[in-house]
C-alpha cells in the first residue's frame, strides 16, 4: 500500500495539506518567518506516534474487555543540538484514567502496540532511543 | 531542546493533539473502527517531512532571491506489507511553478535541505530508502 500527501505552500512558512478526514496547517512562529498559524513540522511526528499506539490499544482493550475510562499519551522528543536536528531520545507515557484496571492486560495491550503492531514505533526504534512506561490514575 | 505533545482520547478511534497553531484531530476510518473524524496518523509522518523541507526550501529561495510562484511538496510513502506496517520506500517530489526559474540557486537550495537541514528528513533516512526529485511547470 502506497500513502500520498501534497502539500501546497500558501506563502511566508504556511503549508496546507489536505487528507482524508481533515486539512493540516504547518506553520513556523515569527521567530523564522511564519505567523503560528498552523503546527511545527518536527511535533507532528510525535502526533504520529501517539495516534498511532493510541489506536492500537483502545482496539486492543476493546478486544480483550478492559475499557479505560479515560487515555492519554504524552510523547517527548529530545532534539539534537546540531544541524539536522532530529529526535535521538523520546519517552512514551501511556496514561490511563479509570477504576479497577485489568492492568495485566492493559500491560498486555500496551506491550502488542509496542513491539509488534505500531508502525511508527518500529520508524521512531530506527532513529531514536524510545523508552515507554505506563500510569494509572484512579478518577 | 525538548518537543513534548500529548494525545487525548475522545472515543472510539478518535485522539485530539493540541499544538500551539491549531489542534490535530486523528481518526480512523469505519472500517477499522472509526468515524473518520481526523486524519490517519501514519501518512501525519508524510505531512511532518513536506513541511520540515518546505520550510527550509522557502526559507533559502528567500535568502538566494530565487523565489517562486507557487510550491508543491509530493511525498509517497510504500508500507511494508507486514506488521509492525511503516514506510520503507519514500519518494519526494519538490514541484516549483512559475518562469524564469534560478534552476541553480532552487537545485542547491533543495539539496542544502535534502542533506544538511531537514531533521525529519535524517529521520527518514533511518527507515526508508529516500528518492527525491526536482520538477518545474511554467505558468
Amino acid at each position: 500500500m502506497i500513502h500520498t500527501i501534497e502539500s501546497d505552500w500558501k506563502g511566508k512558512m504556511l503549508f496546507c495539506v489536505e487528507e482524508p478526514g481533515g486539512t493540516v496547517s504547518i506553520d513556523s512562529d515569527a521567530e523564522f518567518g511564519g505567523e503560528g498559524k498552523g503546527v511545527l513540522p518536527k511535533p507532528l511526528m510525535l502526533t504520529s506516534l501517539a495516534g498511532c499506539t493510541g489506536m492500537d490499544v483502545v482496539s486492543l482493550l476493546k478486544k480483550m474487555r478492559a475499557e479505560v475510562a479515560d487515555f492519554k499519551i504524552e510523547v517527548k522528543g529530545h532534539l539534537t543540538d546540531e544541524h539536522p536536528k532530529y529526535y535521538d531520545k523520546v519517552t512514551v507515557k501511556y496514561k490511563f484514567y479509570g477504576t479497577d484496571f485489568k492492568k495485566d492486560k492493559i500491560e498486555k495491550a500496551v506491550n502488542l502496540s509496542i513491539e509488534r503492531y505500531c508502525g511508527v514505533m518500529e520508524m521512531f526504534r530506527r532513529f531514536a532511543e524510545v523508552t515507554t512506561s505506563i500510569e494509572y490514575f484512579e478518577k
